[in-house]
């Protein structure tokens, strides 16, 4: 069956994200230096982020409170306010932040909509992943948008049911195997990594765990037209 | 046109939610009590809460970062970091709190899920959303759920208009004016008031800037199966 709905995750596939992540956490490692030499922030901060995903779930603002969380933690309560209130204005920066598209975002969307159904699915935090696709300004390219609290097999069979397609025609594309790969090709549906430079560590999974077939791998977004044409030629399995 | 779907806010109209909010504002004052005796705590909190709506958008999350810029802030930064950690512990637990319906809402829904397609439209946070429509038990006598980032005209536009619904055929039900009734009415649609004892400034608007026709006004949900009987037998404008 051929495809006929391509859908694209958001963070660090369209735009960058995880990058504005990293720079505000090696920025509370260094303010915590002064009041905590010994502490392992990264592990204190991803380990109170899981601790807390169930209650937060993902987003700026879930990742605020767990960094004002572990700061008080590792300073045994020592540090001032003023540094706390620091944190909360690095996650208003984080907010704010231009939505920054990788390079070939809009050619490559732009390309596949001529042939297909193009959608956005992104998870994460409803109001902020609304407010960065108005800033990115690919809103028209997309026939349509679904911005999930968590990508499962169920999350994936929801979105495609509602809108009557078949898991064959779908094919999702991202940055993540364990959120835009795995549940996808679990589901039935075909998938399109795209590494980028930077995975936040809850997004790992080991690539032995992956089947081997049904997703394809990808250096960059610009590609993908090629990759398509290629299926559609019959050419499905990947490599 | 007869009504075909009825949809229904969930917060203070199925489930109780402003009361927590409510308390939580209160032992805000008493905890700032002893750091900034003078400070209205009151407003600065909706102050911080109105100058962040457009960066943070509604929610538990958003109110625990607002409260905790405003003790930092009222308290001039002397406020001790184990105190904002008490902060954050309420946000959790407000987060926790069991979903607690309003009387009669089980036997309401059920009622008029017999005649008419029911579905939850409600705005927030989506991951604290869906948590809480989880867990209040009420999931499978909606057949559609939207959780909205804002209610206005365009939201209601876009979600009635993706679902083939005219806007004559649709009634809103919901505990505020400014979001569950007023662009329902603008739209073309009916919308059915039921207040809440307790209304969150924000979401208060002055009755006479509401149209005078197009909605109704019940004491409780338990009242809705007859006020829909009279609409469909005719009794199209309110009292």
């Amino acid at each position: 069956m051929p495809i006929k709905v391509l859908a694209f995750d958001g963070d660090d596939t369209l735009w960058h994200n995880e990058t504005h992540f990293h720079l505000t956490q090696q920025a509370l490692r260094d303010l915590l230096l002064k009041h905590a030499p010994d502490a392992d922030v990264d592990n204190r901060l991803f380990a109170t982020e899981m601790a807390n995903l169930s209650l937060y779930g993902y987003g700026i603002k879930s990742f605020t409170l767990s960094m004002l969380e572990t700061a008080i933690e590792v300073t045994e309560g020592k540090i001032p306010a003023s540094d706390l209130a620091v944190i909360l204005g690095w996650g208003k920066r984080m907010l704010q932040e231009p939505t920054e598209l990788l390079d070939g975002v809009t050619e490559a969307l732009r390309e596949v909509s001529r042939r297909y159904s193009v959608m956005l699915i992104t998870k994460g935090d409803l109001f902020d992943q609304e407010s960065k696709l108005a800033r990115s300004g690919l809103a028209e390219l997309f026939s349509g948008v679904e911005i999930l609290s968590d990508k499962t097999v169920d999350s994936y069979r929801r979105v495609i049911s509602r809108r009557g397609i078949e898991p064959e025609e779908f094919l999702m594309v991202g940055n993540s195997l364990r959120s835009d790969v795995l549940p996808v090709v679990r589901l039935g549906a075909r998938a399109v990594h795209i590494p980028y430079y930077l995975t936040w560590s809850h997004e790992h999974v080991e690539e032995s765990s992956l089947p081997a077939e049904g997703w394809y791998r990808l250096d960059r977004i610009g590609e993908i037209a090629g990759l398509l044409a290629s299926i559609d030629n019959g050419a499905r399995s990947p490599d």
